[in-house]
C-alpha cells in the first residue's frame, strides 16, 4: 500500500493558509459538539522518523481547547509499564467521553520496536495485530471514534531531513545513532510496516496513509480526514445513532453450563474443616513464595449473592499470604470519572504484575449481573460484554502468563434470609446490611437468570468458574482455597 | 533514642491472643468511624531489615475492611518517579478523607537509601528532614492523622533472623548480598537513623519506637498506639475539633506589594507588537530546545480576570513551542475524588519533569481567589494557603532546579464589560460567556482585595508575580512571552 502513494503531491502556500484557517475553526466547533454529545475520540499519528509527526500534532492541538484534549507522546515503556501486558498502558490512556486523546506514536511504534527484531517476528506481529484489533474494536463498540495516520516519506527524503537536523546545533542532538541505524534499515522496515498496517486496517479503526513529502499537503490531508470523520459521526449522533450496534458473533461457552448448588454434598464438621483450612493456609503461603519467585501473576474473582460470605472467605484465604504480594480490590459503583471510560478500564488498571495476587471482591461481571438486572446498562452493551470479558481474560492469561480463578459463592434464598436477619439484629453487624440488600433480594429470580447466563457464557478453558457451595461458610473457605492452590500448582 | 529501648520486652501467648482479638474489633469499629467523619489516616511502618515490617502490616490489614485502606510497599522509585522531586510520588499517594493509607517503608527508607552514601550526607539529610516535616505538617493541617513506627532490633538479632531466612529454601532468595551489606553497616546506620528520627519527630507526626525482638510485643505496641491515637482523634471530632487550627507563622512577602495596571504605559501599534511577537516566538523555540536539552522544567501560571485573555495569550506564547515538550493544564473545579484530597495534590500531580514546560490555565491560587471569595473554603484554610503555596513553589524550585513564572492578567472593569458584551453578541464566541462570569463580575471588589493580598503574600524571590497589562491583548502577549524568555535565560 505504501509504495502506491504519490509522494510528489504538494499544496501551495495560499491555498494552505486559507484551508488551515477554515479547518481550525471547524475543528474548534467540532470539539464542542463532541463534548456535548459525549463522544470519545482517539487520534493516532504514526510514521517514519522525521516524517513530521510532531509538526502534525502541533497543528492539530493548536486548534483545540486544552480543556478537551490530552496529548500522549509514546516512548519506551517505564519499568511499571514494562512488567504489565503490552496494551495495559494504552488502556490507561483511552479518551473519556467527550474528550480527544492524541497519540504521537502509539502501540504501533512500540510493536515494531519490540517485536520486529525477534527471530519469530512474523508470528509475534500477527499476534499483536490480533490484540490491537480487539482493543480498537472494543473501544469503537463503546462509541470511540478512532483515526490512525501514517506519515510516509521516501528513504532519500528521510536522509535529507536527518542531515538537515544534524546541521542545526539546536536539533543535532535529537539525531541519535539509533535513528541513523533505523534509517539504514528503511528498506527492510517498509514491507513490515505495510503488512502491519494492512492487518490492522479495520472498518472501526481505519488507517489513512499520508503523503508527507510536502509539509503543507500532509497537514491538510490529516486535518481534512479528521474533520470529515468527526462531522460524519456528529451527524450520526444527531440521528440517535451514537453507537455502532452490529450483530455480534457470540463466543461459545467452552464447557457445558456450570451447575449450581448451595449446599456441599459431603458433610464435615466445623472442626474438621478448620483443621483442613489451617493446613491449606500453610500450603498457600509456600505457593505464594513460589509464584512470587517465578513472577507469575494470579487473579482471583469473587462474585456471589449478598451475604454469601465473600469478605470472610477472602480474609481466610489470604490469612497466610504475604501482604506485600497480594491486594484486594473492592469493587463498588463506578465513580463519575470512571463512568466516562470504557467499563473494562477500571479493572484492567488493577491487573496484577508477575508475582502479585489480585483479589477482586466483585468484578467486571457486574456488567452482566447488577448492571443488567437493574437496567443500568442497555441490553446490547451487556450482551456484548460476555465476548469482551472473555477476550480480556484471554488477553491477560496470554500476555502475562498468569492465571484466573473465578468463584461464584452460591447460597440458598433461605440461607440468605437467615443471614440478613442475623445481621439486622446484631449491633456489631448491622452496618453490613442495607436497604439495597433487601431490594436486590426481591429480584432474586432475575439475578438467578443472569448468573446462569454468565456461568454458561464466560466459563472458558483458561478462566473457568468454580461454584462454591456457601451455605456452610467453613466448607466454602476450604473449597475456595483448595481451588486456588490447584490453580497455582498448574501455573508453576 | 534507639539505644534507650529495652529490647528484652516480651508478651506471652495468652495475653497476646486475647489482646489481638480485642484490638481487631476496636480497629474495625474505628475504621467505620473514620469513614463517617471523613478523617484521612496515614500509617508509616519503618525499621531495620528483618525487623518484622511485613508481619506488622499483615496484622493491621487483616483487621481492616479492604474498601477503606490502601497499602503501599515503598520500593526503589520507577523511572517516572525518579525524574520527579523526591516527595512527588508520596504526594500522589496521600490518603483521601475517610481512608487509611499504610506505607510499608516510606520516604524515610528512601531518604536514607538515596542520601546517606553521599559525601555531604549530613547536609542532605537535614534538607530532607525539613522537606518531610513540611509535607507532614501540610497534611496534618488538612486533618490527616499521621502515625510513624520504627521497628528496632539489635545487630545480633538481625543476623540471626537473616540466617534463619537463608536456611529456608522459600525465603533464601530474599536475603540478597545488599541486605548483608546493610547488616555489616548496622553500627554506622544506627546514629543516622537516630538523628533522622529525632529531626522528624514532630507533634503533628510523632514517631513511635517499637521494641521488636519479640514479635507479639511489637505487634501489640503498634496496635495499641494506632487505636489510642485514632480513638482520641475520633473523640476530638465529636467535639467538632476535627482540624488542627494552630496560629500560623506567616511567610513574609519578600517584595513590596506588586502594583497593578490594566493599561500599558508605552503605546505601540498592533503591527509593531505582532512583529515583536513573531521574533520572540522564534527566540522561544530555540530556548525551548535548550531547556529540553538541559532537562530544566518550567512552570507558567496564568491567573487573571474573566475575559482577560488567558486562552489567547497561552496560544500565542506556545505558538512555536514543541508540543511534545509542553502541556497546558486547564484547571476547573475539583472533581469529587479530588475534593477528598489535600488541595495541592491535584496540581503537584501535573508538575513538569526536566525539559517540560507546564502551563497552568488557572492554578492553586484558586484557593485564595475563588474559594476565598465564594466562601467555598473556610477562612483558616485559605489563610494557611499562602504559606503552603510558597512552600510548595519553593520545594519545586529547590528540588527540580526549575523555574516558576506567574502572570496576573489585569484588565479594567470597563474593558471586561466591553469584552463580555462582545462575546454575548458574537455567535462564534457566545459559548465563552456564562451566567457565572456575570456573577463573578458583581463581586469585582471582593476579588480585587483577594488579588491584592495574593500578590503581596505570594510574590517571592524564587517565584515572583508579573502583572500583565491586558487591556491591549497584543501588548499582553508580548509582555508575557518576554517575561518567559527572561526567566528561561536565567535558568540556563
Amino acid at each position: 500500500m505504501l509504495d502506491k502513494l504519490d509522494l510528489t503531491k504538494t499544496t501551495d502556500e495560499t491555498k494552505y493558509e486559507a484551508a488551515l484557517e477554515e479547518y481550525k475553526d471547524r475543528l474548534g466547533v467540532l470539539q464542542r459538539t463532541l463534548r456535548e454529545k459525549k463522544i470519545p475520540t482517539m487520534i493516532v499519528i504514526e510514521g517514519w522518523n522525521a516524517s513530521g509527526i510532531t509538526m502534525a500534532v502541533h497543528e492539530i492541538v493548536h486548534a483545540l481547547d486544552p480543556r478537551g484534549y490530552t496529548l500522549y507522546k509514546t516512548d519506551k515503556p517505564t519499568e511499571e509499564e514494562r512488567v504489565h501486558p503490552f496494551l495495559w498502558r494504552f488502556w490507561l490512556r483511552i479518551p473519556p467521553r467527550g474528550r480527544i486523546t492524541i497519540f504521537a506514536r502509539s502501540w504501533y511504534t512500540r510493536v515494531i520496536a519490540e517485536e520486529s527484531h525477534k527471530p519469530s517476528w512474523e508470528k509475534s506481529l500477527k499476534g499483536r495485530a490480533r490484540q490491537i484489533n480487539t482493543f480498537e474494536r472494543q473501544l469503537a463498540d463503546d462509541g470511540t471514534v478512532i483515526m490512525k495516520f501514517f506519515l510516509h516519506i521516501t528513504k532519500a527524503e528521510q536522509k535529507s531531513r536527518l542531515e538537515g537536523r544534524e546541521g542545526n546545533p539546536l536539533t543535532a542532538c535529537l539525531v541519535t545513532p539509533s535513528i541513523w541505524n533505523l534509517h539504514h534499515h528503511y528498506d527492510d522496515a517498509l514491507p513490515v510496516f505495510d503488512d502491519f498496517i494492512q492487518k490492522t486496517d479495520t472498518p472501526y479503526a481505519p488507517w489513512t496513509l499520508v503523503e508527507a513529502t510536502d509539509r503543507k499537503y500532509a497537514i491538510l490531508k490529516v486535518y481534512a480526514t479528521i474533520i470529515k470523520t468527526l462531522e460524519k459521526r456528529c451527524e450520526a449522533a444527531e440521528d440517535g445513532k451514537t453507537r455502532k450496534q452490529k450483530p455480534l458473533e457470540m463466543a461459545k461457552p467452552k464447557k457445558s453450563p456450570v451447575k449450581r448448588h448451595s449446599h456441599p454434598d459431603k458433610v464435615l464438621t466445623k472442626e474438621e474443616l478448620q483443621e483442613t483450612l489451617s493446613q491449606l493456609q500453610v500450603e498457600m503461603l509456600e505457593l505464594h513464595y513460589l509464584l512470587f519467585k517465578r513472577r507469575i501473576p494470579l487473579i482471583i474473582v469473587y462474585e456471589g449473592w449478598d451475604a454469601a460470605g465473600k469478605g470472610g472467605n477472602i480474609t481466610r484465604v489470604t490469612r497466610f499470604m504475604n501482604p506485600l504480594g497480594y491486594y484486594v480490590v473492592p469493587v463498588a459503583a463506578p465513580t463519575e470519572h470512571e463512568k466516562e471510560l470504557h467499563y473494562l478500564r477500571r479493572f484492567i488498571q488493577y491487573f496484577p504484575i508477575g508475582g502479585d495476587i489480585a483479589i477482586f471482591d466483585r468484578s467486571w461481571y457486574g456488567r452482566v449481573l447488577v448492571e443488567r438486572v437493574e437496567k443500568i446498562c442497555p441490553e446490547p452493551d451487556w450482551q456484548r460484554a460476555y465476548q469482551e470479558i472473555n477476550e480480556m481474560e484471554e488477553e491477560f492469561v496470554y500476555s502475562s502468563r498468569g492465571g484466573i480463578v473465578k468463584f461464584w459463592l452460591e447460597i440458598s434464598k433461605e440461607e440468605q434470609l437467615k443471614r440478613f436477619n442475623e445481621r439486622a439484629s446484631d449491633p456489631k453487624k448491622v452496618y453490613k446490611i442495607t436497604e439495597e440488600d433487601w431490594r436486590n433480594r426481591e429480584k432474586w429470580d432475575q439475578y438467578n437468570e443472569a448468573v446462569d447466563e454468565m456461568l454458561a457464557r464466560t466459563s472458558t478453558e483458561i478462566a473457568p468458574w468454580t461454584v462454591v457451595e456457601s451455605d456452610d461458610k467453613w466448607f466454602a473457605r476450604v473449597k475456595a482455597l483448595r481451588t486456588i492452590i490447584a490453580a497455582a500448582h498448574r501455573l508453576l
